[in-house]
Formats: structure tokens, C-alpha cells, sequence
């Protein structure tokens, strides 16, 4: 499974509107609390990998993001599965990994066509409006991407908007400053 | 959670009246296929770790074993969660780890007091019993195994038949002969 996702800053009380008259479909909200973690034997932000455990409600996910596969999206392999967040993170604690950080959102999700659109704001970085197309493989990749930006255009956002940071090196980043 | 458990190699076909003759309680019947994994920045084998995926009918789960705790019975840590077994086994693959070995086995399980007993009719190596209390810390640790021997001197097994060898560790031996 290939995420093709371009993400953007935006002020959400701009974005909502557009997002309306577009007819964008609101599926929900989430309150994801993601905590990352750093392996024993290699350097994830190196590698440009992650792993993860994401809790929202009552459930957890384990996710594991490949290097991104171009220069412009944030297009990556992903793998993902629901676990016990209580004793897959003693798992991990077990195997050497540790924690790297934590990225808290709220998350608002909507439907466009066949884009996910979130309005994502994050504890201690502001608003941003991630969207999202996910393809079977890399060959749909040029297209798709093409369709996220043209959606783009919509909020006033180009190719020189997309932010390729994640939230957890943005969040490391202003710890350190 | 600890995990107290002693293995001894056990003929089925006399250890199954023993069992009705205690009143032990029949469970199920489990076929499970255990796969075994192998840290690329660790030697399970040297530290006595292990991490394994175990399918049973349609699901899965990942489990963490730590050392062994004691010299006589297979006494360890243990952390278990469900996952999904195509996309964790992804996961591991991403993250460096290969397999080490799998094991086939067909278990009976039965429950005589606190205790389960296992009968295990494992692929290329033969039929055992197995004895298990899954305790809350290492405090209870004497007093169990002490449970556990007592019940193995009813199918004639003592400390010197306890086997710490695992059956990963019987395949893999088996398949370098």
C-alpha cells in the first residue's frame, strides 16, 4: 500500500468554508496521540523511517512508514496493525527501542472525491491541512499527485507550500530550541 | 505477567488417562504455526529473547519472551498483543528483522486447577507435555513450580526430565543434523 500525501499549512477557519463549498463530506474527528520510537541499531531520522503507536479512543495502531519515495509528496510505503497499545509498547521497550517523541492532534476528517482531507492541528505547532490518496502501488503515484495539488489550488496552496517535515521532527525541532 | 513453565517429552497416549483421572478439563484444541524472528542488531539465541508471531484459525499474536529467570523451569517474561499477521510480519521485515525458524505443532489443552496443562504433538520432533501458571510477579514463582512439579510426578516426570530446551531450538538443531 503506497500514502501519496501532500501537507500544507492552513487556517482552518479558511479552510473549513472551501472545504463546504466544495462538498467535502466530514467523516470525523480524532484524537490521535502518537508516540514514535527510536530503534536500537539504526537512526530512524536518517533512514527516513518510523515507527509508531497511534491510541484514538480506545484503540491502538502500530505503524511502520518507509523512506519517502520522491522529492515533492510525502508519498512512503506503509504498513500498518491494530495492537494492545499497553504491551506492544512493552514489546518494543523489550526489543531496545525507545520512546523518540510524541506528537498529540486533533484531527478533523473529510472526504473529497476519492482525497481524505485533514484538517490537523497540532499540540504546540498550530493548524495544517494534510491530503491524502492511497494506492495500490507506485505506478499511480504521478497521477495521483497531480490530483492532490490540483485540490491544492483550492486553498491557495502550490508545490513550494508542501511542508515534507513530519509533526514529530517539527515537534523535536522546537524542543530543542 | 510471569509465565512458570516446565516441558517434559510425554507419550499422549498414557498421559491422556492420567489426565481424566485427575479431572482435568479439556479446553481445545489449537493447530498452531508459531514463526520465529531474528533481531539484526541481536542474537536471540545468546540472550535468550524471543519474538514470535503465532497463527491460530483466523488470528494472530505477537509475543515477546524475555531470559529465562531460574535454572530449572522456563520461567520468563512474557508480552503478548493481537495483530494482524500479513502486515506485523511486514513490519518486522521493514525493520531488519528475518525469520529464524518456524514451529508446527498441534496443542491439547486442558485446565486441571490453575494449572494447563499442554499436549503437544510438535511437527518433526515428537509429542510433550507441557505445565504452565501464569503468575502476576516473580514472588510466586517457587511456590508454583513447586505446584507444577507436583502435578508432573503424577504422569512419572521429575526435575531431571524438564526440558529448557524450546522447540525452536529442537528444529533448528534437527534441521542442521
Amino acid at each position: 500500500m503506497i500514502e501519496i500525501e501532500v501537507k500544507v499549512r492552513a487556517d482552518h477557519s479558511k479552510a473549513l468554508p472551501i472545504l463546504k463549498k466544495i462538498g467535502a463530506v466530514k467523516l470525523g474527528v480524532e484524537n490521535q496521540s502518537d508516540v514514535y520510537f527510536a530503534a536500537p541499531y539504526r537512526d530512524f531520522a536518517k533512514t527516513d523511517e518510523a515507527l509508531r503507536i497511534r491510541s484514538l479512543n480506545d484503540q491502538a495502531v502500530m505503524t511502520y512508514k518507509g523512506p519517502k519515495l520522491d522529492g515533492i509528496s510525502k508519498t512512503r510505503e506503509e504498513f500498518e496493525t491494530p495492537v494492545d497499545e499497553a504491551t506492544t509498547t512493552q514489546i518494543l521497550h523489550a526489543l531496545g527501542f525507545s520512546e523518540a517523541g510524541v506528537v498529540r492532534k486533533k484531527r478533523d476528517v473529510f472526504r473529497a472525491g476519492e482525497i481524505t482531507v485533514c484538517l490537523d492541528a497540532v499540540e504546540g505547532l498550530g493548524e495544517f491541512l494534510e491530503v491524502e490518496i492511497v494506492a495500490e502501488s507506485e505506478k499511480e503515484l504521478e497521477t495521483s499527485r497531480a490530483k492532490l495539488f490540483e485540490l491544492l489550488k483550492q486553498f491557495g496552496a502550490g508545490e513550494k507550500d508542501s511542508i515534507r517535515t513530519s509533526y514529530l521532527e517539527m515537534v523535536l525541532e522546537k524542543n530543542k530550541g
